[in-house]
């Protein structure tokens, strides 16, 4: 920071933007939270609505964010050991019928395929759309698997699916999202839970490390179990309205998919097995998780290492003043790629620097470097941060000004800071909207105020009490909880420890 | 090559295999080269059929091939200036209807989505499974163009996509398959043509530096097509059987797509004028080509740029002398993965060297480093490389004996070698089958002989002829063909230049 001043009470730096658009002005999050939020996806050309029921265009500025989430998981996963692979998109209707719970499940939410090839398909041939692959990929894996040599097997896929919704909203929940699905065979029950629990770390540190989302990792229920899993884990993160996300899933599928497919090996004590298996998986819902931890009433806030453009520098002046200009950005910017900043420039004429200024922040870029002759002559430009915030309400974000020649190293400093800086504050929300509620009095008290740690007596019913009089669902039993025992929040009977309550997405 | 001695007659390297096995026999290219490519592509585990009709599971050997594609590819498209997007895999039934050649060629095609969440849907509102993406795309374009400044809009998706296929084969024609599909918008017709061309040059430059195939650029008939394109440009390329197969191509669509959906521009002057279009595509088809092109009767060849494994290192030896070995593996294959080589060890102990060396052969591992226990002794290891050839038939192939210190930089320089040996030898075998037909006869003659280039009238009539009395079809009107009138080589009308005829895929 030494060639920087913090410039936090500068008249220059807090002038009301010349040519601001009032088109680009969103609902405010307190106002409407909903609003808010469907006008930034729509307006920092995210995603748009389409003619396909509940179906998404992701923009690029919102594809290049699953981009950068995809190389990085992709990464983790090949990291431990796993392979991408591709199955077909259709799936044979009859399969799904083979997992009783699956079907009974899935059924309601699929898009079957009737006719092909300009004929309708005999009844026994139908295809659906996969709303998830385990039964065609089990069925692949029972031709592969045939002796424990042969295991374990790791297979990512990266694909769409399909799951028709009545109530879609971008990105959160769209009839047709793009997500990996992990799925994984074992010769023991063991090492099916050790990648299971394996997997929840890597989306763990996926959400902390490139989200700047903290989660809390646990076991969901028994009636929020995958549909066919014995167990299932998540990660749930808290947005800014206070509910949960149920960001990403782990499931210990046991032999349940195996015994449907017949999916065995042959032990080193040349006895037939069933496979112990896995599955598990995150989807573009998370550009959804990551708007609504991130973003303010500006627009788009973006962790630096998935935003699509982290620097955008702006060329200021008139007419002659702007070629000069022009070559200083363009030099900076070849060393600002050199140094592995995705950085954009701006040298449109017909917009003003106000109007701009608004536009990046809708649209999320990280910095913003503000370059026009004035500050050539002094040797420096204006760095703004996305993520900064005022020292008093109604005045101006602080901005640096920054010697030409340590502005790269400024920014590259600068994107390291907002990445830890956007966690550190999430996690500050979300440890200040976790509460411990001990009665009926202040679980309706709190109900609206974020994660709430009950007792719970573990029956179904009491869950769907929770849900019916406090539009409360329980999230997980969170891992890292010290729990002891205690007494149902609602009735009274023994608990064996906390479940976390929220009201959720 | 100084570390290195060559050891062509070698008769240690020339020993038998032992412990091969013969179930990784393949027929050999010469007997069948239909049943060769089907049990390669099987065995070398790349693909399995499924139950779904004409639909393919690509495994992780194979798979691992499209993933290099596609990142090289990828960074292609960006360096020119294109964002990736995403569009719904379902397009109103509707939707196709709006574009008459499109419709008339479609249809017969598509696979049909007629009942969604539990319940039938309308008439009107059905769904087809995207066998392409210009409608869907254009009814997005429509919302996104505004004004002459928005253009030119730039977009690629990869996606996957459906055509119902009658007779299907691995890779090369499957009822669903995975591809990139570029969709951009001009303001002039010359900008689309400019596009047009400019990513034919870039499938070209993928195809030679990456799958070391050579292509012929050049122009389709009009017969041939795509549906709904005003000129459609291809590269062609020659597999070892010498039939032809269309590896990528590239449209301009003119203003039919911005007709049919009202994709309009306010220009400069302020008039509404349509967009000028262009689309463009490869496949997962290019592993087919992919495969056809370098293979041998022993298995995969891949140039070292897509492989799924570039080097395999092998210990030998039995019980205590394994563990030295394996640790001097080890430090090898770290200090390859510093160099960027993907690098693999086998330690099984349960397999002979002799059924390793064929399977992996098979599997088109680029390098094998046999490494023993005599060898360390010597400070050496055995490299062989898996397209050397025998100096004399019957002969084994070389192989390498390299100073263990030496190994990596020669493994280096190895799969560069062999990345331009392979284009060589591929350009060496295109050209040597390439001729030109002048009669009737003649054309007669070199049916079978690979690219005829011949003079042809024009006509579809006589189009059709050449399909239906030789079965030859017209692949493209090259590029780098200096051309001259002549007379048609079926019907001696008068012909203003020659065409690339060929049996072809």
């Amino acid at each position: 920071m030494s060639d920087a001043q913090k410039s936090g009470g500068n008249a220059n730096a807090n002038a009301p933007k010349k040519g601001g658009n009032d088109n680009l002005k969103l609902p405010t999050r307190t106002e409407n939270f909903s609003e808010w939020y469907n006008e930034l996806v729509k307006r920092a050309k995210l995603a748009d609505n389409s003619d396909v029921r509940g179906s998404m265009v992701i923009r690029p500025n919102g594809y290049a964010i699953w981009e950068h989430m995809q190389r990085a998981l992709d990464d983790m996963f090949k990291e431990t050991g796993h392979q991408n692979a591709y199955f077909p998109v259709l799936i044979p209707e009859r399969y799904l019928a083979q997992e009783k719970k699956h079907v009974a499940d899935f059924a309601p939410q699929v898009a079957v395929v009737t006719h092909a090839g300009g004929k309708p398909l005999p009844e026994g041939e139908r295809y659906v759309i996969r709303p998830t692959s385990e039964t065609i990929i089990n069925r692949s894996f029972t031709n592969w698997v045939q002796s424990y040599r042969d295991l374990p097997i790791l297979i990512n896929q990266w694909a769409n699916v399909m799951r028709w919704e009545m109530r879609p909203r971008l990105f959160l929940r769209t009839t047709e999202f793009l997500w990996q699905e992990g799925h994984t065979c074992h010769a023991t029950e063991a090492d099916a839970t050790e990648e299971t629990l394996r997997m929840l770390d890597v989306y763990e540190r996926f959400a902390h490390d490139f989200m700047a989302m903290p989660v809390i990792k646990g076991q969901k229920t028994e009636s929020e179990k995958f549909p066919g899993a014995v167990n299932t884990y998540s990660i749930e993160a808290m947005m800014q309205d206070k509910k949960a996300l149920q960001a990403g899933t782990s499931h210990m599928l046991g032999q349940n998919f195996a015994k449907m497919f017949d999916t065995m090996y042959q032990s080193k004590e040349g006895k037939k097995e069933y496979v112990w298996q896995t599955s598990w998986g995150v989807s573009t819902r998370l550009i959804g998780a990551l708007i609504m931890t991130h973003s303010d009433d500006q627009g788009l806030v973006v962790p630096p290492k998935l935003a699509p453009h982290q620097v955008v520098i702006i060329i200021i002046g008139k007419g002659d003043e702007r070629g000069p200009v022009k070559a200083k950005a363009q030099a900076m910017a070849a060393d600002m790629k050199k140094a592995g900043i995705r950085v954009l420039i701006d040298d449109d004429e017909t917009k003003g620097p106000g109007f701009k200024y608004a536009e990046y922040e809708l649209r999320g870029v990280c910095l913003r470097v503000e370059m026009g002759p004035k500050d050539l002559e002094k040797n420096q430009v204006v760095i703004a941060r996305r993520d900064a915030k005022p020292a008093a309400p109604g005045e101006r974000a602080p901005k640096d000004f920054v010697a030409v020649d340590a502005a790269v190293a400024f920014c590259g400093k600068a994107l390291e800071d907002m990445q830890s800086s956007l966690f550190k504050r999430a996690l500050e929300f979300q440890r200040a909207n976790t509460f411990e509620v001990n009665s009926i009095d202040e679980l309706k008290a709190r109900q609206d105020d974020g994660f709430l740690l009950a007792h719970w007596d573990g029956t179904p019913e009491t869950e769907k009490r929770f849900k019916d009089e406090f539009q409360l669902t329980t999230r997980n039993r969170p891992f890292d909880l010290k729990q002891e025992p205690g007494k149902c929040v609602l009735t009274g009977a023994p608990s064996n420890g906390r479940i976390v309550l929220c009201k959720a997405y």
